[in-house]
């Protein structure tokens, strides 16, 4: 069935305690990979662990690899426990595993889908777990649509006896608006919008909703978030790695497509979104999509203007001497992927006109973080004699690592005359709550066992986010040009250029 | 002569370097007094080590009692080490020391001045101050009219070969409209307005002009710094202590003379008045008088709708047992005297009408805490369901102790659904700043001496502040009623109850 029903539920249930899903089976394609034993069963473990999961809910691998059921329970829990030496519980774990099935297969083959249907039917029986799957496509993106075909050709795109069926896709979704959009047909030639869950791990993180918390718990930041009060948005995710096993896919990718388009684009629509009726699927998404549409497309003759490409030489991290990204092993001596991207984005709607969103992300930064920064504009006129160089306000909220959100607010700094200096009142996430900030994974996989998409990216999302980039990918798939920076550096001259031409500057996060 | 350029000169001062007064002599009536001990002179002694006086800067203190210069730099210098024992520099002390002097003699008599006349004379010569001299009237009020006549009639009331003369009042300036009017006449027979410094040490205070700081150096906060936004203010000042060594003053003043009208009218000034041009005497002084003129006067007959009068009885504090007030040594077994006020008030102007501003003040209440809570409106919409208890947002001065910012925020509370706990976002002023906090009347002696009466109370404050109080001060001189609370409670059921009918509630600080 498909569960339009499902979002209405969550709304109505007003009670504290946490809900758990229906049972139901997981299905992972491409369950021996890295995903699955890095990120899924880890936080299904730890989902178990806290109870959040029925007792009739099964996991089933898919995979091409010649396994027994036990032998990959084994792999997974040498997995976790490399994860967590010492702190997996064989309880916990027993529990677990003892629903946790393998079936290898083609994924290219009909009769795959034909095993695994049946297999899925005896586990309903034996398990209970009632019609109700989840296929998780942790595999390739290219086999994407032929897994959906063949679910769908086999009649799993709808679950058993009146249960139901949902997709999960892995990013990317795509590569550019047109290959998007095509992917989306293709799906949904099988799958209804609402049976499908595409995952962007940030939105699964703490802060990242926090920044929805913030804007919408509070009267004090809805009045000046906007270009009344706001100079500029700041948006970094940073990272200190450098390529390392990702070439392959890097060099296909690059940056822009690998977090631009998907991490960056969703926390700009959060910080940029009107408020939303209710925090319910069709709402916030219908809000962020809003954004997407306002986003200013730029034109590909001024991409120059407003985008710049990046990419590490040999440098210094933390004291390591790195190698360079064409220097990186299954890197083109002549590659001009992008390691790093700068953008300056407008929002055309009355809440932002004028306002850039500055965004940037690369490999091989001085440290991993990354952060929303609301820059507010200067006072109108300064009373104090000698306040000269007060520094405006700015709200952070930074999403990793030490989660919290900081204000820098200016403050009389003690003694005589009336000296203003910037200071940080600081909220820390770790400190100010005592419950644990699960990963992003377990609160995705808990909702998407619920059946609440609010979490995941709609189709108009994925599209109209690749509609904003598309200007800046035919350019930069014509032009040579790519700015280097030295690895451990906070990038290109190109990127400080960008700001300062508007007379603005980076943050040093 | 009249320094009517000088609060020019402190605007033109656009450098960071510290100002040093002109040099000068500071005169003392009442110099055998509590406050000279306790305040002052550690004052002194504290800008002296820190360099802020110039060496050409005397002290005379004048009183009856009969000591030698000697005697009188003793009896400092020991209550001085009572005060911080083992903390005093002999070279700083030496220092200071060697420029205090001491002349006995009867205020009442014009002999006294001519001999402080030619003493301060003889100093201008041997001391070079150069005619400059600031009289500080540390005395009994009920002797400040006589005082600043027979300074007139000496034409003290000029400094000499056109050095300049202040005149500092401590409070309580005037018991009602009529007497403080009466005493403004008296003293400006003699002396022009920006002569006069009247002192509320409140205004010394770091934490109270970090209002200011707060609300004029960022422009976050001023956008939602009204009825739009606020949904009523609450301004605390609480005493541990009971009446103590101070009866036979209390009996008369009580705690509406003693604090709201001088303290408590002034930090309600600063929160609530509008942006001054410039940070000087003239124009903030004028804002919070706009204040006050605003501010609503209740009718006598609905004062009981208004204002709670408070009396402490018996109770216990921090496990101690104390006695309540009219068992306190010479206070009447039927006295009536307010040690606890609370009242409601309204500011009648664009920004702030039909916002309440709760005010209090006691003795004998749980802890010391003074505070200015800022209560922001609920959300107008909560998108969050189960955020149905959500806080609002209130932001809070702490004056003392432990001065700092806070802000309470909703954020989400980690794990699934969408849970919103309120949290602080703190500012400590001691920790956020490694200079030391100065007392109030370092920062308040400091701005005499250099001619700058910014901080200091102009008489349309001190009557604009009665002219609101009045319609209480007569209704209470006639009633009887005083509603009790034991010592140790947050104040008489009736402060509840005067907040509860407009369905808010009293913060426990």
């Amino acid at each position: 069935m498909i569960d339009t029903q499902l979002s209405v539920d969550v709304l109505q249930d007003d009670t504290r305690l946490p809900k758990v899903p229906e049972p139901g089976a997981m299905v992972i394609f491409g369950a021996s990979g890295d995903l699955t034993a890095r990120k899924l069963v880890p936080a299904l473990y730890d989902l178990v662990a806290r109870r959040r999961l029925p007792m009739e809910f099964v996991v089933v691998g898919v995979s091409r690899t010649q396994m027994s059921h036990d032998e990959f329970r084994k792999k997974l829990r040498k997995a976790l426990d490399g994860q967590r030496p010492g702190g997996v519980s064989d309880d916990v774990w027993d529990s677990f595993c003892g629903n946790v099935f393998y079936l290898s297969g083609d994924t290219n083959k009909a009769e795959t889908y034909e095993e695994l249907k049946g297999f899925l039917k005896k586990l309903d029986g034996e398990r209970g777990t009632q019609g109700n799957r989840a296929f998780y496509l942790a595999s390739s993106p290219t086999l994407f649509p032929s897994i959906v075909e063949k679910l769908g050709e086999a009649g799993m795109n709808r679950g058993e006896n009146g249960g139901w069926a949902r997709l999960v896709l892995e990013k990317p979704f795509g590569r550019d608006l047109a290959s998007a959009r095509e992917l989306n047909i293709d799906i949904r030639r099988y799958f209804e919008e609402t049976q499908i869950y595409r995952i962007d791990h940030y939105l699964g993180k703490e802060t990242v909703q926090n920044i929805m918390a913030l804007r919408f718990s509070n009267s004090i930041f809805e009045p000046i978030w906007s270009q009344h009060y706001v100079d500029h948005v700041q948006i970094t995710v940073a990272e200190e790695l450098g390529v390392g096993a990702r070439a392959g896919f890097y060099e296909e990718a690059g940056a822009l497509r690998d977090i631009v388009q998907n991490h960056l684009m969703q926390v700009l629509c959060l910080t940029a979104m009107e408020p939303p009726v209710a925090f319910d699927a069709g709402d916030v998404r219908e809000e962020k999509v809003k954004v997407l549409k306002a986003a200013r497309r730029i034109p590909e003759d001024e991409v120059e203007n407003f985008a710049v490409r990046g990419q590490y030489t040999r440098g210094w991290v933390w004291g390591e001497e790195v190698p360079g990204y064409r220097e990186e092993k299954n890197i083109a001596p002549d590659s001009t992927t992008d390691t790093f991207v700068a953008l300056k984005l407008f929002i055309d709607n009355w809440r932002w006109a004028g306002v850039p969103f500055y965004v940037r992300t690369g490999k091989r930064l001085p440290k991993r973080v990354t952060e929303i920064a609301i820059q507010f504009k200067p006072t109108p006129h300064a009373p104090f004699a000698g306040a000269g160089n007060l520094e405006p306000n700015v709200l952070v909220v930074r999403v990793q690592p030490e989660e919290g959100v900081s204000l820098k607010i200016g403050a009389k700094v003690p003694g005589s005359g009336f000296e203003i200096r910037s200071v940080n009142m600081d909220l820390l996430y770790g400190t100010a709550f005592l419950e644990e900030v699960p990963d992003a994974y377990q609160r995705l996989l808990l909702d998407l066992m619920l059946g609440d998409p609010t979490l995941f990216i709609r189709a108009d999302e994925t599209e109209g986010a690749w509609d904003v980039l598309d200007p800046v990918i035919r350019f930069w798939a014509e032009s040579k040009e790519v700015s280097f920076y030295p690895a451990g550096s906070w990038g290109p001259e190109e990127a400080e250029e960008l700001l300062m031409r508007d007379g603005r500057k980076w943050r040093r996060p």
